[in-house]
């Protein structure tokens, strides 16, 4: 009585492989390109269980490619080093043992440069196998795909774990220099309505497009109406939530969120500072002055919950979330912006939804679990979604650190309740 | 911008004194006769942090008594010892601090004696409220009822904790003599099919009955069709899972149940050993060999939905099991059958669910999260509930050490995905 | 190249029968007189891992007659559980498993009443053995002598562990009711000089009379010429430390002390409390304003450390300490005069050292390490004392809570310099 | 009463300029040569909290002088970099705050050229002030004496950590390759006496030559008569006790020992791996074969004891060391033998002791105490040793990996029970 109900994330429409080489090309440099500012000794540290290396991302990658692309379709493929499968799988146990990953700032090596090579040579074996594989290019392009989404998602992890790193270390180097967004006028924020009813989300074969496992099958939900603030949570209203004693009371806090604020001492947003009287916070472009008019930034869920209920308010679910985006327009603050930091919202002409796409994740009230019917994707893939589904929370929209290409409308983020390191912030709902 | 959406638990309908001064003497003193049979030694043991002793359970269900009612309601009311309200407070932040949870079987006194004093004294000085204040009858009635509803949790948490703790001492001494159910013919599982559509779950108001906040409000959700399994799996089912290697291999678990299974080398439930190359249980009863027609009893929620997805199948969600619960007579293998432990199912002539109620509370695969629309209970009553709704899963349908006068189709129990000393076990669903 | 220099415990003299008959139903009752005061409840508790149960202590003492008396010597000897010996054993690997030391408060079972019954049984079958097997007495009487010291050792455990268990509780019940010690005049702390020179130390074999392996062999040290100081430190003098900012500035304590003081926020000796503005103290007599004039208790080897140098002194060697008492009396407030607590200085009418004996264990700043030639007893009881040799300092001298006919000049006491729940003061040298 | 018994580290003699600046430039330049073999990355990683990063050493070693010779002595002195102090300051209480220890491998920045920078700085400084105060010099030249001495053990530590973090490395990448020593005969163990008495240890102060303050004073101490192994313990006699089932029973163990021996599953020395059926162990030049006849190296002192206890002997004491070694010539395996790694014993034509300097530190049966009269450097500076001296033992010799100008018989090593990263072997006694 065994079950296998799972499926392979091969695409059913001949891929356009000029435009695949071209997107491959693009995002593997891109990976590059992030790490450029980095020095050596940057790329080994990990300054925290959660958070990787730079060059084990780098890494890590690559053999995401070398393991389910490469090895089963290249013949003959040699991989690059018999040992790298221990180094940097991450947590696929169908794929062999991998090394504790709260060890992985203890490996020197290989070194930044030796992870040049190794990009190089599963690059080259990649162009290789399109080049002269043409009949396996259907399984082979739609795996492509996944490792392209998979390193999209590392690019915004390679930041965010640096800016942990630079944070965490007192001489609170830059990534590199940022511009600041120019000031905006406050803008008031305003509730936008929903009628209640069934809806369908999650994503729509119909699409014929990319999407992960987690986000299908596309299925009926049944919601009361409900209104979505039209744009984030600031930090000036966060402060407010600071000043009017949030961090000291348990009374708006899930009693989890509360023993963490108590037992991590925690009085405000991840790095933040209070200097001479003044709040400032950590950005990849160094340390600087808090700014009022920014969406409010790296709160765990129990602070976005917390300031929810302080106001008043909750948090929307991810059905909510998805309903109001999904004919919005896919732009925003995100990674393309070069901004690498939230930016104030700005007026807009139309009531629809602001900022829905980029500056920060917007947490929902939605535990991480699976859509009716669900499906994992088959064999060791299946581990990249499914196994996650236990006691994290769903994210939506996209933040500054995400890439144009791969965000979405029905696109599931999720961290665990305790998560702050990420770009993640508050819209309210009610 | 503050908020308060929270409700009292204050009855709208005028209670009626007798029946409510004669249930509240019968809960009182079932609790009581629930701990007769155990020792004042084992009265004060605390085997986990997650468990209880016998005392302290005596003595926290009288101290809510004494700070929900009898301190707001009886005039010129007098604790029965200052320092009580330290020692027996759970959880309560808006009634104070608390002597930390995990070493609550430090703590030799009062004694089990004591405590008899302190529950006579909180009995007396409640019959003299309900006599002489009748003014404050439609408030107070209701915080009894509260008081009597939580004291039903405690019982069955009172008999969960010191099997556990009997079950960890080498000398595994029995609770008391059980009397072992009749051996039952093997009976197949069937599937009970339900239709799609939307559905309303959530206590209904117009019942004018108990509930807690958590179960309300009644609300619409759109479920596709579905079928769950017509009775509970059974030891010897799950058996076939371990047979299999269901604990040896990481394919059929979540991520984190996995690390779990090998971080505390879970090889079967809990309570299972193996003894002259046969299986044996522990049982209130004391130390049993296992019945393979026996209702599979204190599995984790990662257990449970390792199991279904090796048998091909699900866990339903709680709104699935409301739905074909909700018109069933509210029978079964309950704390007044006495036994205990959960029993075999037997046949039945309609095809109606079978065990919904009692033997085993089921895992579903629903996270604990507020119903649309949720209003805590006011002021730190609203501690009850809501500040748990994090990382829990929702259990149903009540266990053989549930009171029957306490269960119902909308109850809604909740443990985190590791707990595994409660009654807790698996109806399928796909 | 394998090889055993361990002896045996065996006494050269032959032994008074009735003499050693009466020794034991003396010391055995005297267990059972100190367990009297404590109920039930308070008998399974144990506040902390160092520490055990109070029936604990009892069942122990009983099972290491079982174990290296009766169980070889009593030709047919049942033993009275066989599960016993796996709860009972302390911690001798040669004599079978162990359960978990930390875990000893959580069994309920056996009870009190139980173990009453258990001593019975062991008392009845040494009486038995040493009545009828004349050809063993010699070897019997020996090892009975072992058993008698070690239940005194565990008469005072007893009595630090249920201190620390009723202190522990926040409604800080009494042992007893102790009787206060008259008031004290000052007494001027003075110094006692010695000479330099070669000693001996250790237990002459010549005296025939018990000693444990530890205190053997009697050798030679080299001594520079020392001071120490006449009586102890009292509660007076250690408040001036803490006025002066003792506990508050790394200056004065060991690297490791120091870590301690600030991880566990010591900010003065154990059960000392500030209430309303004054200095209290926990004693068995329940809780007490501090007596300026006591001698200074329950102090880890950390803080006798650090206040000797703060003093501009040090602490004596244990061989300082032998020199100076080996010709002492054997007397001083002993367990024998029922004070439990330390008893203030009077003056003495030689220039001898006070308070020697008694009162307070005596911090050396010896670490704990075998003497030249040491040999431990012969198999299983050679796990006595020899195997802690590492990371403990030498205590000497006794305290309120030792029987009289249990220390000795020679006696070396042992515990790690972090502990504090032992009644532990501080002699000063120079 | 406050004392202050510490002295400061001035010299009595004039000390020779050109020497000091020679020495000075020698040892900071050793340093240097000795990290180059080692990539910038692995310089950052910090493979266990004991351990410090390649980097870190170089650093601290540079604040070392900054601190205590450069700051107070050289006027205007401008600090190379103001939060350097917080990143490089170990464990001086008296110089400001730390960052915490375990968190040291998370600094990427200052990067390794950074450092280069710092340490040029440094060096560029302390010639100013050499040339151009020499009424300073006296003070100053007795400070620089203390750095250097400091920076030698520094240059030790950094062998030993990186040796560890390249073990750890699954890639297992070695330090640079290393000569083989030529196959050596076997050489019995022979045993030396020594007749008993009194003897005096300790630094003299008639030298006029450098020691650390816990040499000191010379002082006497009465010893048994004794005889030493003439040789270190080998791989081959080690794995004789290996193959004795050694590890596998708690037999020879401290109890501590034993513990350790279970939780962390030691089976063989550390660096020891058993590969195709042949033991191998992990060496400065990568891993190779084991080769029976080297001296056992990277234990504990819990196996170094177990070991002497099964060998029916004991560790020397660490007075017996060095009355053993106080005479005979300052040559071995040192770190000017380029060999990183303990070479076989060789035959002697005498009968004096072999391998008494270098190869491995020997573990002493000492715990490392202050001798009699012991007083600590002065000011901060008296952190450097005296507030270690709790639970840790003395090792003896210096290794393959201390340089010949650092070593002396008086040298007091010491590092906890449980070390086994250091190159620290056994030298027999009875």
């Amino acid at each position: 009585m065994r079950g296998d109900t799972s499926r392979s994330p091969v695409l059913d429409r001949l891929p356009d492989i000029d435009a695949l080489v071209a997107r491959f090309r693009h995002v593997r440099r891109a990976t590059e390109r992030l790490a450029e500012p980095i020095p050596a000794e940057d790329q080994v540290v990990q300054s925290m269980p959660d958070a990787s290396p730079t060059k084990w991302h780098r890494a890590h990658t690559s053999w995401f490619f070398e393991t389910f692309v490469l090895a089963p379709h290249l013949p003959d493929y040699q991989v690059y080093h018999p040992r790298f499968a221990l180094l940097f799988n991450s947590y696929y146990q169908g794929a062999g043992p991998q090394f504790p990953r709260n060890l992985r700032g203890t490996l020197g090596r290989p070194t930044c440069d030796d992870i040049t090579r190794y990009r190089a040579h599963v690059d080259d074996a990649i162009e290789r196998l399109v080049d002269h594989h043409p009949d396996r290019l259907r399984d082979v392009a739609s795996l492509i795909e996944v490792g392209l989404e998979h390193e999209r998602q590392h690019q915004e992890l390679l930041l965010t774990d640096i800016k942990h790193a630079l944070a965490s270390n007192p001489l609170q180097p830059a990534y590199r220099e940022l511009e600041a967004a120019p000031p905006a006028d406050p803008t008031p924020l305003r509730w936008r309505s929903y009628s209640g009813g069934v809806y369908r989300i999650g994503h729509s074969e119909q699409l014929n497009a990319f999407a992960f496992d987690n986000e299908r099958p596309r299925h009926g939900v049944f919601l009361e109406p409900f209104a979505l603030a039209d744009r984030l949570i600031t930090n000036g209203e966060f402060l407010n939530f600071i000043e009017d004693g949030g961090y000291d009371s348990p009374r708006w806090w899930l009693s989890a969120g509360w023993d963490l604020v108590q037992r991590e001492q925690w009085h405000a947003p991840l790095y933040w500072q209070r200097l001479d009287e003044r709040w400032h916070t950590f950005t990849l472009g160094g340390l600087r002055e808090l700014r009022l008019d920014e969406p409010a930034c790296h709160l765990s869920y129990f602070e976005a919950d917390a300031y929810a209920r302080w106001a008043g308010a909750r948090l929307p679910t991810e059905a909510e979330w998805e309903v109001a985006s999904a004919d919005l327009p896919l732009n925003g603050n995100l990674l393309e912006s070069h901004a690498l930091h939230p930016r104030p919202a700005t007026e807009s002409p139309s009531n629809a939804l602001r900022q829905a796409f980029g500056d920060v994740w917007e947490w929902t009230s939605s535990p991480y679990s699976p859509y009716p019917g669900f499906e994992p994707w088959s064999a060791t893939l299946g581990e990249y979604n499914g196994k996650f589904m236990c006691n994290q929370f769903v994210l939506r929209g996209g933040s500054c650190l995400t890439a144009t290409d791969h965000i979405r409308p029905t696109y599931r983020n999720f961290f665990p309740a305790q998560a702050r390191w990420q770009c993640t912030g508050i819209r309210l709902a009610r």
